[in-house]
């Protein structure tokens, strides 16, 4: 390990309940790395997990970890084997960063890869903190339209239904954009106010459901749209919405799962099989971030107003407690103590 | 319905346990259809089902209906618009024939067509008897190598693992075909003498299971091959085979669904979704003919072996009763009286 | 041929610049079709190479033929078997009808089949009348968002660089149909007041070209998007445009031919093989029209302003004087004399 | 830079005509590196080309290069990264090694990295010597049924037709492997000699070629097989054999080049365009290697009989000039003194 110098506020979890703002040294970049001075870090569901909970299944906090993966900064120092970015550049930063060239790398899965290191997974610190260290290879450049800060921390919104539109399996292939703009444009929420946002940013087939059978979401989803879906994306992982996904789709369509839900499901599969409804998963990222920021460059998409809460490092744990909470959307916390900026 | 001729000896399903040999009409063929002197027939699970229960599913016997689509015959009579077939041709028939140009026929997955004509589902009449009209379009010619008749009957072996040898959704796609091969060399069953008839046809790694778990199976499987499969193929649709599917195969992978199970099933749904594992269902055919019939003239598949056991359509009902038993492994009725050859 | 009856003003092409109105009988719809009363249909660039050459390549206009391909109009009558439609229904048509279902069909690639019905192409009468009877299958229904006529007559805006935004010939995936929108913002052209045009309709990244070399003007692409494009879609089939294309193109990318050339070209085929540059042409269409109709429905393109004038169908020869002498874009026909509306 | 040991026969080209047998100081791997003890290394038409005339296009020897990239050995030494292999262990040594993670790497498309170190491509050295180290992530391991070293140099086979078989471009996709299997069943030439082995190797339909023009091929072609391929392999370059191959391929299929020809080529392009037979170059290799050593090892094919002429290492002047003349098939390099063996 490189040697490394003070004054970088880090939070930290302990353990379960145990949130802490600390002062770690700031890392030194290894040949391959960049140091980043952190801008924006969104707060996400797996954060706010770690801190209540201590674990997420097998994830286990068991020495103190640096939260938060949703992050943007600026690049303050280069390694040496660095060409493609210099000091000043402004990123974004893919949370899970390759450790070696292995079989799922080589077929354009990277995200697959066992080995990978990821942002705030056990044992991998986060960069919610000042100075932070990162693979250059997953941090890109943003450009004056698609900076400043609140664009940045793209996967900020994969806590909410944006995950969908910014997943994407399929190597570069815009295939699965262009149907997670269309899912985008037409969610399907317990909330009303989830559901007046997702207006407020572009959708216009909202769809609001309580008690319905899943069968019966399907059927309005139908009413709704004019015809079954040929890509239906779930974000929650609750065993009544991904039945409903199964029975709402079109046959030969596709089911995207995006949420995670408990270890066993029961779902309706002959139903999906005999209809060839594919059930697909997505996990984490894989060539998300340059298709992401051309969405954002070329305005296809407008992701400003999803965040509604804003806190200085300093305050993180009142930050922490608000996205507990539930209120409002997106929690983002502002790592720069002199540029407070959205 | 066109004037018919009488002498047609055919195998009529009434009801639950009502199985009648009786004589029908010989068909006159419409404008895009030919008529068949039938002349091999494989008796599939199916059609022991519909004897037995009179029903599958929601596909119930409401009237009289011939049973038998696992078929060849020879051309005896063509429609007046038929171009690529003449009186004297040998030919396999796939049992699903198109009704309308629909969506699903437009995008190439024709299977999906909700109007589909279906041999041997209600309320569609099957081809185990003399003589038989179907859409020309769906009748593909035998060269010498695929011919005779034990070759013909494509469908046949789909009861058994080998459906998975001549699935494919994708198009024209040799895609899955090839991964069909593959699984085609390892299975893996609950029964001793349906492995030792594997190994007669080509299988090199097999592998029986009794009282494994899910995940021991797992284990063994990625044993046996060295490495976790990216093409796993499940052909009974029960619960715990499908478990263990989704754990045997490989991240990035496929998992087939070919059997059909019941209406609900319980399986680790988020074990598949974080591993990116697709599940994929497999209905009836789509482009199947050519490219099975494409293997069987390379040589490179050998199914001779699977017919065990072969009677004359006059005894249709001790075949059935073979069937039923579960002796041997595919029984064969021979149609034409004057042509009992394999 | 069933009876029909008088008073369809039809525009038909006698051989080369023999070009008339003339008074045909009105078609009577077989059991597969409908008969339309014509809106408005677009004059293509192929119709006016009939009018003044009498031929295109090979298909030689050796009877009268109607002229027009790209239009829409009103069900007035359906055949016995049509389901989908009824009288009243307002219709975009699709040009090209299938006449069997052959083995491009079966794959989901219906555009290649040999024997293809297709408007005004020789022997195929063509829509530029007040009467037209096609196949129902191939008549897709508009709601009002994509009524009235001027957004009807879909295929309208192939003639120019919008082809690419219709053009999809991958079963019904949007992949193309993605990269045709980014394509369609950054268009490459010879003729300023074309170019002008296309940032009316959405175009921001317009390029400009004149003199410069193949290589040259891959360069300034380069430069102008910041990058190499995934896909280029080249409309001309122009040898220098194609070169431009193979060395534009991102290294494995896709350069997508619309544009018809002549029968050989000189291209760097080698350039485009090391890199890995897929060289693929579009023919017709192919599952076009629902996902077109379902672009202009969600607003997400805005074609109106192509259309630059509007003349009777009486003033057949007019508009097609102004369709030769290439003034303004897309020369529009209105059939129907009750309903001259755009 | 790290330490280096005497003792390392290779074989060096200095310029054109101009070869030489030298000592090398043997290499210190890298963390990411393992040395191999070479075993086996075929001639390549490249090895040669670079020989005779110091360049290849703009790859130009300008100081002294090692030739060789067709090659197996032993691994003697493992750098502090490497977790897959360990001394003894015999590899297959994928000549293309990627220097870092880029844009191309992430979608499983390596193949096309700028940066990518490459045998025996100046500047970088190949592995025609007594000892070599490479990048541990590209040396795959071989088990007895791959090995001995006659299967270990799997691109061996590449100067030949064979390239089409191991040629997969699609990360690990089998679908141009499946394609690859039947094109190597079909091949066509225009020497007796390569297609009677050809025949010993495992190809049914040969086709001889001499003065045809480029249709009368692809009708002969059409003629052999009974109905045009659906995927068409070029291993020449040579315009008149593309030409024969988009003349040649069915409609809606493949034309993959392999062969590299001039820089310029008169194709007909539209005729590819209006059948949409797509233009697919491969470079290299992409994920090539698992594929085949699966291939190897489950006998699906045998390449043992291509190999007709063995040399020992000191011998390689005299091979080289074997290999000029074009004697034989594929001419081998043994390169360990104590194991001499195929």
């Amino acid at each position: 390990m490189a040697a490394v110098k003070p004054e970088n506020l880090s939070l930290v979890v302990h353990g379960p309940g145990d949130l802490r703002l600390e002062n770690y040294p700031i890392p030194e970049p290894g040949p391959n790395e960049v140091l980043l001075k952190m801008h924006s870090v969104g707060i996400c569901g797996s954060d706010v997990h770690y801190w209540q909970h201590g674990r997420i299944g097998d994830f286990i906090v068991e020495k103190p970890m640096v939260l938060g993966h949703e992050a943007s900064g600026t690049v303050v120092k280069v390694g040496s084997l660095v060409k493609h970015l210099k000091p000043g550049d402004r990123v974004a930063i893919e949370p899970g960063a390759l450790r070696e060239m292995d079989e799922f790398c080589k077929i354009g899965r990277y995200n697959l890869s066992p080995s990978i290191f990821f942002c705030a997974t056990p044992p991998d610190d986060g960069n919610l903190c000042r100075f932070y260290k990162h693979n250059a290879d997953f941090c890109y450049k943003l450009v004056p339209e698609t900076w400043p800060g609140h664009l940045g921390p793209l996967p900020l919104w994969l806590g909410f239904f944006l995950l969908a539109l910014l997943g994407g399996t399929e190597g570069s292939s815009p295939h699965l954009g262009q149907h997670c703009k269309e899912a985008f444009r037409s969610p399907l929420d317990l909330s009303a106010s989830r559901l007046s946002k997702a207006k407020e940013v572009g959708a216009d087939n909202v769809l609001q459901v309580s008690k319905e059978s899943p069968k019966e979401i399907a059927s309005k989803v139908e009413g709704l749209l004019g015809c079954k879906p040929e890509v239906t994306i779930e974000c929650t992982g609750a065993e009544p919405a991904i039945q409903s996904g199964i029975y709402a789709t079109r046959s030969g369509g596709t089911l995207v799962l995006v949420g995670l839900g408990p270890e066993m499901t029961t779902v309706p599969l002959v139903h999906a099989a005999i209809r060839e409804v594919d059930i697909k998963g997505v996990f984490r990222y894989c060539n998300t971030w340059p298709m992401a920021i051309s969405m954002l460059a070329s305005k296809s998409v407008n992701v400003k107003p999803l965040v509604t809460h804003r806190f200085p490092l300093e305050k993180a744990l009142e930050a922490f407690e608000t996205a507990r909470k539930g209120l409002g959307l997106k929690v983002m916390l502002k790592c720069d103590p002199k540029d407070q900026n959205p």
